[in-house]
């Protein structure tokens, strides 16, 4: 197994920060790490680590953005599951050969520099699944 | 914040256990490190260990479970997040007196042994969240 195959982050998506901050910060006791906007997805972030992995709480703040438009259909939830790899383009690679519909054949890279790709819930048993490389 | 406060699981309801491990462990590459019956949630659950945290693959076996229920409703995909912590009975108290909607005021025991409580989604941001006594 490659070794930094593990879970990096989850996202949720809600649509009240303080109330979120509530549960997960003020009740539940995580700290909360930082909180900035994250221009490129129109979004509001949180993260909170807990273990090796973080919980990462997204609000959205334009209404047309991938994640508004998610928050509108379903509601606050579970947005994703990052998991971090030693070797993405490899992996993708892999996944491509094997079947896996992946979102992004080719890693995307964020602006600042770490590079990711999703891949579709379709292969994953319903689960966006975000790849990082680690 | 509690040493023990981090994520343990993420459960993932499937219909099709061949299918979901053949993206999880055949194609992604975790680790399969059991798979067993768990007659008093008539499901079928896979465990593959990644990282400090855990995948569960969660296949209902009989029609009228929750688990069932749930993907009949909603399709595959995530169904909880499971958190260990140190105190599970204090724990649910602090939440309680923070006015959290909790289904298990009290802690559950599994046919094993291990304790567990849920917390409802109307308090976490649309997660259902599990609290497991470390």
């Amino acid at each position: 197994m490659p070794t930094a195959l593990r879970v990096h982050h989850l996202a949720v998506v809600v649509d009240d920060m303080d109330r979120a901050l509530s549960f997960w910060r003020d009740a539940l006791g995580l700290e909360l790490a930082g909180i900035r906007d994250v221009p490129e997805q129109a979004s509001q972030v949180a993260f909170l680590p807990a273990g090796e992995a973080e919980i990462e709480l997204v609000r959205p703040t334009s209404g047309d953005s991938g994640v508004a438009r998610y928050l509108a259909k379903r509601g606050p939830g579970m947005h994703h599951i990052c998991m971090s790899v030693d070797d993405l383009s490899g992996t993708l690679e892999r996944l491509a050969a094997q079947g896996v519909r992946l979102i992004n054949p080719e890693p995307m890279a964020s602006a600042d520099g770490r590079r990711y790709a999703f891949v579709h819930p379709e292969s994953t048993g319903g689960v966006l699944l975000e790849l990082y490389q680690a």
